[in-house]
């Protein structure tokens, strides 16, 4: 076995993100000698005891993150600032201060100004996930042929960086560094926008009349059936995620609007060429993510 | 083995679903004594040949009829008026006409006139489908579980529509019956709609520019990913549904546009707790699909 990346590694969080990272380095030992978790509940820390994925939970991030030589946020994003502020005094010299965030330039803001000189700051994002989440959604293959993106700060040194790409690889990621303002565009449109449309259906089919409301739900067919899984996510995570890439997030969300308005006008006029043309250009995307081997 | 439901049972359109049935019809053997398959080019008739699932072919649909004792249009709804009104007089008497169009107000309006005095029209539209299209898509176990809807037509023999529901409860789908117009607002919101969006969100990702356009196709994550499933169905199909329930697709594209700018307004101006609130309802409506078996 590799010698292990990390003497200790401190999980602040251990949802679906925090809890699969504490499963793959368990199970695998050469990510971190020892794993210590926090959660901000002790419900959840009680669970991962009893699950025995981390070698000591801890209530205060603050005692948490001491001696570590890396410590990764897995909190929802809304909570990093605060979360920053209060174990920066505790960051060992020298420890690497990472993320698992869907907003990189939100963290970049909330958490840079806190990080201590001699720290390490890598800001990252792995693109798995699932519907559920707690300590008991994890799981150790999650990462398994997935991407993970890196958005290093300009000055940041490429050792730090290399150490938090490794931990991705050996978590069985593909690793890519990005630009973070160019990071929260991509991921406005593979996934914060698909999110928010997905809530937004799921809501609207509620607001309908009792009779045609309980017919959807009895009928549910593949197309809304598959809205309502990925809508069944985390609500305070995706709160976070919608207010903290809100521009990109408001641009994209535009587009789209402009371009359901053009269906609809397309729709209402008959204008059947358009229509076929752009379900063509569905079946094209999906061709080129197969290709791509992304579906 | 029961007595088959048919002695001669032909299917106009042999993709998807037609294909299916004609597959489950074989397999079965109780379903019809000999099935015809109609398809409006060689090369599906061919392939139908090949693959053995129906005891002819025929590329002409008035002589696919004639003497079949039920007849099931299986094509894109947009083509069904032209298709009945050359059917039509070769209709033998005491058959029934069924289908399985995703829209049956449209099928009735555009069905209904042609059918001859004597013939059995029963519209109906099994709820089960895949992206996949054409005649090597179709599988045996398709209609397993799922619902077929019959939205008779006032004054129709009860005979009939119980041979139509005995056809898929044989094929294993749970059957009920639906006022027309009930139906196309149900089918609106729980596939129509979905499908227009799905669409559309691969048009706005398409249109973006090179490298942000690139890049969502490389690190498509779930979300995009599922929506770019439900987009890679059939061009022709979906055109004609979206033409052919314009109403009621309508209707509902506009309360979803109308609950996506508060959506947005929400995110704009940071209201946390209404965000959280739409993404709850999401996962209510989750979990009562779980709960109703339909997820």
């Amino acid at each position: 076995m590799a010698e292990p990346l990390f003497r200790r590694l401190a999980l602040i969080g251990v949802g679906l993100i925090g809890s699969s990272v504490a499963r793959v380095a368990r199970k695998r030992g050469d990510i971190a000698a020892e794993i210590v978790a926090n959660a901000h509940t002790d419900r959840s820390l009680v669970r991962v005891a009893e699950l025995g994925i981390a070698d000591r939970t801890e209530i205060d991030p603050a005692r948490a993150v001491e001696g570590a030589d890396c410590v990764m946020l897995c909190a929802p994003v809304g909570a990093f600032a605060d979360l920053a502020e209060r174990i920066a005094p505790h960051l060992a010299p020298g420890a690497i201060l990472t993320d698992v965030g869907s907003t990189k330039q939100s963290v970049i803001r909330d958490v840079g100004p806190f990080v201590p000189a001699g720290v390490h700051f890598v800001p990252a994002h792995p693109l798995a996930g699932t519907e559920y989440s707690g300590p008991d959604s994890g799981f150790a293959t999650l990462f398994e042929g997935r991407w993970a993106l890196i958005t290093p700060i300009p000055g940041t040194e490429p050792v730090a960086i290399e150490k938090v790409a490794e931990l991705w690889r050996r978590c069985g990621s593909m690793v890519e560094e990005m630009e973070p303002g160019h990071h929260d565009r991509v991921l406005a449109v593979v996934s914060h926008l698909p999110h928010l449309i997905a809530f937004t259906i799921c809501g609207t089919a509620d607001d309908l009349a009792d009779e045609t409301r309980n017919e959807v739900l009895q009928f549910a067919a593949s197309g809304f059936r598959d809205f309502t899984r990925i809508a069944a996510s985390d609500p305070v995570m995706w709160r976070d995620v919608f207010l903290n890439n809100r521009e990109a997030l408001l641009e994209m969300l535009a587009r789209f609007m402009e371009d359901a308005q053009a269906m609809a006008r397309a729709v209402r006029w008959g204008d059947a060429s358009y229509i076929e043309d752009k379900v063509e250009r569905g079946r094209k995307i999906r061709r080129s993510l197969i290709e791509l081997k992304q579906a």
